[in-house]
């Protein structure tokens, strides 16, 4: 027999994190018909909680068969036909992944561009959109390259003085950072699985709102991929009921506990538990020497990315790490390989505990390579930080 | 607290089918980072395991993270181009499905129909290629709309005359119907996890030959679909372990524990289990009234479909199986819908008790419909069909 036995892990990336044990648990309920009465049950309570999440009354709200990046695709190829121009602005690894996606729809792409780090100024996007018609502008809430949280605000005012949808990559931030998707005007928003959500990798919420479905019933050519289309899903997932494709089953059990979860203990309540945690986390990372990438006005909550000290190797040290404390936490993609550290504290790996057991591991490990000694840092500053941190939010 | 509490059925329809309790224990292995280097060598067993199922060398053989449908699409939009022919045989709901992805891609549709429930004849897809230069040539092995399984090796043969791209469906029949890839010659193969590897649905294992490779390096535009291009989930897949997209971890830790059922079975003993246990479940059903839609030649040994008898109320039936009894069974889709069940018996859902059980449950509810008395059958025949056909096909 050759079963899988892998390591015990502590997630401490940007996803995915450690899941609860109810929802290891709802995996293995038993399994019935994708058509099953019962089944279109469960879907509906899962529709309804994705609701909840996202805070919208969307009616096409549904989780998309595939993993987030199934999502951003979902997002973009329903909403964009040959010749359509498209804002993306990119900033990050994964808002080069929208316009690279966007891209192969045949749109005519205006990208604006932000340095690594920092957030798109909306004035540049006004700017680069006077006398243009974009049909779609899509932004990414919270980079999970560079940590930055994008205001959304502006970005929607512009989007709707266009008359175009506001599509939001909410990946990282759905279920651990405030989101509202009504109140903020979002049109299009996905997000992931195992990120904030503590669900396995496989599924991507999504809700569209009815200036969406609008555009997406007025659309002149079919959506190029008929995985992906919509129209075709919506009409699995809404009142019709009508067959489309098979859906992952065991996979929607375990969104549909996850969501639970998230609903039992109240979306502000987890908004606030992650900013606690995080901050706690910031003020010790500061203190080993770790500063933020992006300014404190755009950290996200559930995400912490901050630069590595000078000298520190940084695939030296996450290996070790993993191979001795059973962390997993995450380096820089791109431009940002080997200079930053990624570090999340989402859903079920959002814990005072984690925070405590990465700083304490983290300095054992920078002790022991003669950093910290050069600096003058150390002998239980991250975790004295931390636990002053921890005080001052809870009050 | 709102868990989801379904009942436990028997799924005797075309997928999904129930799991081995080992694949629901897999998926509570403890979930590791996608990049994480324990991860990625479960992720080698998986490739060499799909190889091993496949029959085939294949170097690109992975998992498409998504449903069946989801390897449809992979597996035509990797290999189409604006302006190339690509001709699909369409004789049930499946390829149907086929050409409109493949539509989708603005290549030019060369269909070759057939009526459904017989399979399609060669010499139609020869005559309808004279003159034109296919790219790909499309078709399902084993139809799950109507049980039909077309012969492949006229078409290798053709393809192949022609420098086209033999792209085959095997959703219901890979590990439960012979078929050996590089054999046959086909260059691009997929499949489903739920069919008769007894998996979650959610992934669907795809191969393709050097050729088709090769096909994938020269292509003059990119892929429509980045979530699809497997240009880019190789490069994680492969040696390269670039991230792509994050793995659904969970469900590949339940294909892996999949897998290795099969191969400890042995692919020829499970090919030999589907074809005795089918055969047996065809004479009841032939007892009761319920002949085969295909001709013998073209049965499909992990999928039933038969005639309903005059008069018998398709939805009636199957919902008093499913609210009595349990068992899943499925009706027809299109031009069949009231006409046919769809019975299937496929990996752990395939046992010679599993098609008693079924006949012994649709005899009695034939039997309180008073159809059975007015035909004069019924009493055991069905069963006493079952038990002969199982001690035949047993010597």
């Amino acid at each position: 027999m050759n079963t899988v036995t892998p390591p015990h892990r502590i997630l401490l990336g940007p996803g995915p994190t450690n899941m609860p044990y109810r929802v290891y648990r709802a995996m293995t309920t038993p399994i019935t018909g994708h058509m099953d009465p019962e089944f279109l049950e469960i879907m509906a309570q899962v529709g309804d909680l994705l609701r909840y999440t996202f805070v919208t009354n969307n009616k096409i709200t549904l989780p998309v068969s595939g993993t987030g990046s199934a999502g951003m695709e979902a997002a973009l190829v329903n909403f964009l036909e040959p010749g359509d121009d498209c804002c993306v602005l990119v900033g990050g690894f994964f808002a080069q992944r929208m316009a690279e996606i966007a891209s192969r729809t045949g749109a005519n792409m205006i990208q604006v561009d932000a340095e690594w780090g920092k957030p798109t100024d909306p004035q540049k996007v006004a700017d680069a959109l006077r006398g243009r018609r974009p049909k779609v502008i899509a932004v990414v809430h919270g980079e999970t390259s560079t940590g930055v949280l994008q205001p959304l605000g502006p970005l929607a005012e512009i989007a709707h003085k266009h008359d175009a949808l506001l599509v939001v990559d909410t990946v990282p931030t759905l279920g651990g950072v405030p989101l509202k998707v009504d109140e903020m005007k979002i049109d299009v928003c996905y997000s992931g699985s195992q990120k904030c959500l503590s669900c396995p990798p496989g599924l991507a919420p999504i809700t569209v709102s009815e200036r969406g479905a609008e555009a997406l019933r007025n659309r002149k050519s079919k959506v190029q991929s008929w995985y992906f289309d919509l129209s075709g899903v919506e009409k699995y997932w809404g009142k019709e009921r009508t067959y489309h494709h098979t859906a992952p089953i065991t996979m929607i059990y375990a969104l549909h506990e996850g969501l639970s979860i998230v609903k039992e203990e109240g979306l502000e309540n987890r908004w606030a538990h992650h900013a606690h945690c995080m901050n706690a986390l910031r003020a010790g990372l500061d203190a080993l020497g770790m500063p933020s990438l992006p300014e404190p006005d755009y950290h996200m909550s559930s995400l912490a990315v901050v630069r590595l000290p000078e000298g520190v190797d940084d695939v030296r040290l996450r290996s070790r790490l993993l191979s001795r404390f059973n962390i997993e936490i995450a380096g820089g993609l791109g431009p940002l390989k080997g200079k930053i550290l990624r570090i999340g504290l989402m859903g079920t790996s959002c814990s005072e505990g984690n925070a405590l057991l990465l700083l304490s591991a983290l300095e054992i490990l920078l002790a022991e390579d003669g950093y910290l000694k050069a600096t003058g840092r150390g002998a239980g500053a991250a975790q004295a930080a931390l636990a002053q941190a921890a005080v001052v939010a809870a009050k």
